[in-house]
């Protein structure tokens, strides 16, 4: 990513000023209304936010206009700010398929886009402790919650298991329920990275977001709990449709070292 | 977000399916640059990625277009594809201060933007367990690792551990270590959420990336190990420097649903 000069009014001292402080609003408020803290589906007026973080209004509508291009609230004349966001709180606690940790919430459908049997390339090989080549079943779905596409998921899965998949109803159920079935086994845990990354043209249009949307990309190696590794995925998450909700403990000073 | 018309190359099937292996392979490759498994920190050559892949060579180039638009990877003609990433892996398993997490990989550096008492807005109060109006300190600080911004943290402290931090090395020392020696207590858990958003353009400014960069953006709760809420955080990371790494467990069917 190249450095670019700041925009000149990032560079006007009483904006930059109004600027971090429609910031420090917008992410305390952000929270109220990812977690539909705020009664009614409303937020409190301008002015009885403006009194209760202590800045003008100008800085509150500033906030305001934050949260509403992130897709988390809309602003009506007249009428107030009105929370819109379609978000749902997925667990990071538990190793859970989509299906699973959204249950309640919102009812999941797959798409699959494409499944079969393909030679495993040399990195994905070595992380299902295959040899390069080995055939290993692939998947690419889309999911959707409440009829809203929500992610693009790409699977492998190595070939004992996943030509059971193959016959099983993907469009309805989590891979990972599936794979305890036909496993006989549990899951065991998952090594996962996350990060932030924007949407290529062709990725934006299966999710039906605007090119260079935010993403939340999970990638994640799921082990049985007799430590075979069974699923890797590479999962391309609407940003605004996913918040990652967790608990992190304090290590000892030896544990963090580790 | 608004729904936007898929581009028209998007519904080419020739381009699409081009597009989806490019994808493919590019999930593949992202995970080498990130954890620096590629030799001397170059990319195989594009025909053994077409082989390896089972792909076109015309699908390897524009998978490595992908990973070069994330700023991964710089395509060099005639001597081939080298790691440019400038990602840092920062874990997710343990509770831990950004100099603590990054020990070893980059040296970390904070510039306090802000520092001082503030009243406290209601929804941060109740979070800290105080009224609304309670002075807390709140910190705003520009963190840096080996001179590159990595992240914009907007931090409240409760003010009786807060008000020491002010007289501490800010700028030199995490938070958390400081919050440690100040309290003689350990940190316990926290709650943390993580999204994918995209930055406005005055976080862009202070984080030297072009407006509408994707941010990893994390809000965080962190309690002393008796279970006093004492640090509120919202930090927003450039996408294109962090890596978020962590481990999950699959849990028992009533852990999970509890």
């Amino acid at each position: 990513m190249s450095l670019t000069a700041p925009a000149p009014s990032a560079l006007d001292p009483q904006r930059r000023r109004r600027a971090d402080r429609a910031r420090q609003v917008a992410d305390v408020l952000r929270r109220q209304v990812l977690h539909g803290l705020v009664s009614d589906g409303a937020l409190p007026s301008e002015s009885d936010l403006a009194v209760d973080f202590g800045v003008s209004r100008n800085t509150v509508r500033e906030a305001l206009d934050l949260l509403r291009d992130e897709g988390l609230v809309d602003r009506v004349p007249g009428v107030g700010t009105r929370v819109t966001c379609g978000k749902y709180l997925h667990g990071l606690d538990h190793l859970r398929g989509l299906a699973e940790t959204l249950s309640g919430a919102g009812r999941v459908r797959n798409e699959v886009r494409v499944s079969g049997l393909v030679p495993a390339p040399g990195p994905v090989a070595r992380r299902l402790d295959l040899q390069p080549g080995d055939p290993v079943v692939y998947l690419e779905r889309r999911r959707l919650a409440d009829d809203v596409p929500l992610s693009l998921d790409l699977t492998y899965v190595v070939r004992d298991l996943g030509e059971h998949l193959l016959g099983e109803d993907l469009a309805g159920r989590d891979v990972f329920a599936l794979l305890e079935s036909i496993s006989g086994r549990s899951l065991g845990e998952a090594e996962v990275t996350l990060e932030a990354v924007v949407a290529d043209a062709h990725s934006a249009a299966i999710l039906e977001v605007a090119p260079r949307s935010p993403l939340l990309m999970l990638e994640r190696l799921t082990h049985l709990d007799d430590g075979r590794p069974v699923d890797l995925e590479f999962i391309r998450f609407r940003g605004d449709r996913i918040t990652m909700r967790g608990t992190v403990r304090r290590a000892s000073p030896k544990e963090a070292t580790a």
